[in-house]
């Protein structure tokens, strides 16, 4: 089964259009999907990049204005919420732990859905504990195995691993050597994996 | 007829891909082309961004890449040309003194295909020149044209006019108080044309 390597931040606008309709076109095109939650800002440190939507910008205000387009075109649901960006770093560490056990994908769904629909925020602790209970896992635990060390460390040892394929934003797809970025290229990358994957 | 402004930066890449299909396009769904010469890098300035692509950049690597993988995707033709960025004003000033007799599009899908596919550079005399000699047009003349005070105005008067659409990069799509940026959204504002245009 080909596979490709979904490289997520958990405060990007358009990885939600990505996380919305991901998991569905996986399934249906059989690619399996390997989820790398990881913290963006570091990374674009190391690549000499700024924040990519300063407020106020004409960039900016495209962005908010496409988004809308693109979730209307691609059938998602979207309110804009309330706030922009969010801090991300507690959800990124939540789902990082979840890879192990197998609810990654799940709870980065749900994280999002309840972001982008319901104006419960990325980054809450509302947001952790209801996704978590959908997921019907224990927050508490959760919560605890999440912030411990080893998985702190797990996360910031996702920068040079992204840094080393060559990420510069999210989202990202790496199939094999070659990397997609943008929700824009998520047919191209599935594209790849089917034929070179 | 519902017709689409074009904003064309001669030294984008990206503006390669619209440039090369966005003809044919709009002859087959029956949209109408208004051709919009202009030089990006006063108006990114005024929006208060640098330049997109630095120099070895993970950014402008995934670019070059992409663009390849792009290229291939839609059947553009596609030599990685020498030189980048290349000096896009004699060029721009030429495309808009061809906006009023009518050759704006041809000589600039000319211009771009010595570019990409003959290693023949935009900015270049021998670029314009073989570009407009193409067109059966005479170069001198049309050069002494574009060279006019006049028409270094026009161009010049782009700039605002672009800062006033919220443009920002390059390809950029105006159709009516719609913007999209980026030859991937030019489906987009095809769509958008044919049903609000």
């Amino acid at each position: 089964m080909p596979s490709m390597e979904v490289w997520i931040e958990y405060a990007s606008t358009y990885s939600y259009l990505t996380v919305a309709r991901i998991g569905r076109l996986a399934a249906q095109l059989g690619v399996a999907l390997d989820w790398q939650p990881f913290f963006l800002p570091p990374v674009r440190e190391h690549q000499g990049l700024g924040f990519p939507f300063p407020e106020a910008s004409a960039k900016t205000a495209h962005m908010w204005r496409d988004l809308e387009r693109r979730a209307d075109r691609l059938g998602v649901p979207y309110r804009r919420p309330s706030t922009y960006p969010v801090n991300s770093l507690p959800t990124a560490r939540v789902a990082l732990a979840g890879k192990q056990d197998g609810w990654c994908q799940r709870f980065t769904e749900e994280a999002f859905r309840l972001h982008w629909t319901q104006g419960c925020l990325i980054g809450t602790d509302d947001n952790l504990r209801e996704a978590l209970g959908t997921l019907g896992l224990d927050a508490a635990q959760v919560l605890q195995l999440a912030n411990s060390p080893g998985n702190k460390e797990a996360l910031k040892a996702q920068t040079p691993r992204a840094v080393e394929r060559g990420i510069f934003g999210a989202p990202s797809f790496v199939v094999g050597n070659e990397l997609f970025w943008g929700d824009d290229r998520l047919e191209d990358a599935f594209d790849w994996a089917l034929t070179h994957g």
